[in-house]
């Protein structure tokens, strides 16, 4: 059991990178190239493996070989995302995060700018709402 | 210029987001497989990609092209990470970061458990105290 010190850093660094992933699906392109697609898959694997807690590394790279990442819209790469959040957050003994207010939880402050490069993603914008519907997906 | 509310989360994403990457360098292994710094090099390139402010991600993608990711050891990578910080500060008209300081400003809470999977990486520990010398590479 890791002293409070330990366990207050660990958790920052959790808010810390759920807050960049988070961003990164709501800011993804609505219709991704398979390029971005790529990118943002490989992104999680790679992620996956230099998350600096050992610990949470294992665990989430686990998640992402039974729930590979969905990217085929923005939509369901932050519906997938937020799903992977939640197993996280039982594992924890958290409640779950309701991924309807995922907008409203994480702003990025973009002023609609846009990350990627793609000459696809410019109707990006980060005021889009998520659908409701589940996905299904890979 | 942004309005307060997007300026204060744009700052949010941007302390997020140092805080992962800085800890993902200083939990990188001692004497890193080329495996592992294709694992970081890639990680970076992406991250620039994937980064949900478009005025970030394009300035830290041209930083990362003039500069690119420094690898061969812990101590290289981060260093090479401090400085690109320090000049994306210049750039906002922030003071330095001391450099020195990374170990006591970044705490992970790991316990001493290895982000990597590298059988290379079981040496790292997080109290590894940075030289002080500077990094000349790639």
């Amino acid at each position: 059991m890791p002293h409070l010190g330990n366990a207050t850093a660990k958790a920052e660094l959790g808010r810390a990178a759920w807050r960049v992933l988070h961003l990164m699906t709501l800011r993804f392109p609505d219709k991704p190239t398979p390029d971005d697609r790529e990118t943002l898959k490989n992104y999680f694997h790679l992620f996956a493996r230099l998350y600096p807690c050992g610990e949470c590394a294992a665990h989430f790279q686990k998640l992402l070989k039974e729930y590979p990442p969905q990217t085929s819209s923005r939509k369901s790469a932050s519906l997938w995302l937020c799903s992977l959040h939640n197993m996280v957050n039982k594992r924890l003994g958290k409640p779950d995060f309701d991924c309807l207010t995922l907008d409203s939880t994480y702003d990025c402050g973009c002023n609609g700018t846009n990350a990627t490069t793609s000459a696809s993603s410019s109707a990006t914008e980060n005021t889009a709402p998520l659908p409701t519907d589940p996905v299904h997906e890979d």
